[in-house]
């Protein structure tokens, strides 16, 4: 593990940035990557004050540069497979799904994750985004997903909760998951990418909503924050590339495993829209399409299946939730493909090598619960 | 009932208006009112090629002045009274849910109600919002209740379904109601505006969205779009107002009868969020609260009524849907208060009603539908 602390020297680009940047010790930002990371220029006057988690993806014999002044740990495979000896095997590689040990390694209470090719978006002001201090407001507001409001996050500056909203709901639930959307290239498949290759992004959403209870979501990694303390062993993002049937899945996997299954069950929020970052460049559809090919059609049996999943009141944390829910993929998809048996296994290992490296006592626990009834 | 035809000596306003204004033959704007309507003046290029129907409260012998060259027809209390005979007991008196009225008599297809308070509102670039064009656009193209797109309505120009979106459910359902916004004042119940008398709706949320199956949401009258062939039967906006015991509640009431209901029954889908309007003032919050406040605690267990409700699959039509829910009102909420009872059989007489204004074989059938399982 390769590691280097910011530089006092090196003063944050003026402007844009809060004297003190909010939760400055309480969050990492993950970034799985193949290359040098000259992407973090452009966001050195809202990342600096961060500590930053490398994950490195392919070959560990390459040396990745990390401009200088950030204060980083970059984990290689080779410090994978040191770190979690046979539980290594969990870790997707040669796929950005490999960004999830960096989750399990932070020991902060949030996680800001981004891709290598998003850059600074600017509002319809023109001026530049600060991403990660619209998804710590997100984070640090309640959610609302018992019943829709039609003004938007009703805790936001210049909003509230509409008429007919019901008041024993307008405490809203702690937020766990605050997911950031992308302006320039979208984030589509492989067939829309096909059919629409000059389509971009241009519309720019003022808002934030919660996503309701028992909806599901394609929750896309590009931009995510989280809450680590109340939802991270959750937060795995599967086995995809390299020896792996399909890519493209991870992040669609872990929202699904996420959202419906756990926050709906313990009662936590997850809320989409602001902020947009600047996706600057789509990855190829012919080598997409080899990726998602099958995810696209046994997608249509995980819907189904994700819709109906149910999990016993045992299930009063995190981990115990996720494990339940690994042994309903093994029963219910396992028969799809065998494919699910091994992701089933890995979600298992997943959260033993989690609480290895979180000690217990730490558990993600949070009692059950839902709207009043 | 006086009627007047537009008169072609009378120019439409200038530019914004398209050539052919779409629907023009096929849908009806429905205005409730107790005051001259000086408001159109402002929609005229917008809404004079379109047919109105007024729905005058309160007082019938007061003369409602329309502007010249409008085509409209008007309905007070008296021909109310006169065209349902004893059934015009389900028609609410001195409150704008009298409305509902409009709807039942119109014979078009697609039904769009405003307030008289409701001006046109003007889009972040400075121009002219024309509400109905949207409504209409709403309407036309399906809605994606059973999965959330997060970058909102996928068949809007610029847009699509984002990656892990199911291709299955890429064809949408057909959209029955279109809920617009409001710039300026929000519509905030009587405790809201009593908290927070400045606050105004400044942002423009540049979005429409479907709201997803199972998910309620707070539906105002306002500005307000449905498609009646689809859905008109169930959008029967109750008791209130004069000899009732709560008041503005009439859109909510109409809203939750025909979203979880009904819709989500029948595989309808419901849009939220453009076009705006402008809303010009806020109504007295001390005597909505007054108005309100048997209806801020019936709420509470109102929610989860509607939450639990189910239909039989035998309810393959608007109308057996309603009749089978005024039942499951009358058994469920008749012990909260005895206006649920008068409120259930009043649910049946507005059916009564519709069907005899709307002979047979035009019966609102569709059948029902949901996400591929």
């Amino acid at each position: 593990m390769a590691s280097a602390s910011a530089s006092p020297a090196v003063a944050p680009a003026a402007a844009a940035v809060p004297a003190t940047p909010m939760l400055k010790d309480e969050l990492d930002i993950v970034i799985p990557t193949i290359r040098n990371l000259d992407f973090l220029e452009m966001w050195r006057p809202f990342f600096q004050p961060y500590h930053l988690i490398i994950v490195q993806d392919g070959d560990p014999s390459k040396k990745i540069n990390v401009p200088e002044g950030f204060d980083y740990e970059l984990y290689n495979r080779n410090d994978i497979n040191r770190i979690l000896g046979p539980k290594a095997s969990c870790i997707s590689f040669k796929d950005s799904a490999c960004r999830c040990f960096g989750y399990m390694v932070s020991k902060k209470k949030y996680i800001y994750t981004i891709d290598d090719d998003c850059f600074v978006a600017k509002d319809p002001t023109g001026k530049d985004i600060n991403a990660l201090e619209q998804h710590i407001k997100n984070l640090l507001t309640p959610s609302t997903p018992f019943f829709f409001n039609t003004l938007y996050d009703p805790y936001r500056e210049g909003a509230d909760f509409v008429r007919g909203y019901p008041f024993s709901l307008r405490e809203g639930t702690p937020t766990a998951v605050s997911h950031g959307l992308w302006l320039n290239i979208p984030d589509y498949d492989a067939p829309t990418q096909l059919v629409k290759p000059r389509e971009r992004n241009t519309r720019y959403v003022d808002a934030v909503m919660s996503i309701p209870k028992g909806t599901l979501f394609p929750m896309c990694g590009m931009n995510l924050g989280f809450n680590r303390d109340l939802i991270g062993p959750a937060m795995y993002f599967g086995l995809m590339g390299d020896g792996q049937p399909i890519g493209r899945y991870d992040d669609m996997w872990a929202g699904w495993c996420m959202k419906v299954v756990i926050c709906d069950h313990l009662g936590l929020g997850v809320k989409t829209g602001l902020p947009y970052i600047w996706h600057s460049k789509a990855s190829n559809p012919f080598v997409n399409l080899k990726k998602e090919y099958k995810g696209i059609y046994w997608q249509e049996e995980l819907i189904p299946f994700f819709q109906s999943v149910t999990l016993p009141k045992e299930c009063t944390s995190v981990q115990k939730c996720y494990i339940e829910l690994s042994k309903q993929v093994k029963a219910k998809l396992g028969k799809v493909d065998e494919y699910f048996n091994k992701l089933a296994d890995a979600m298992v290992t997943w959260i033993e090598a989690w609480d290895e490296l979180n000690p217990a006592g730490k558990e993600s626990a949070v009692a059950p619960s839902g709207p009043p009834k």
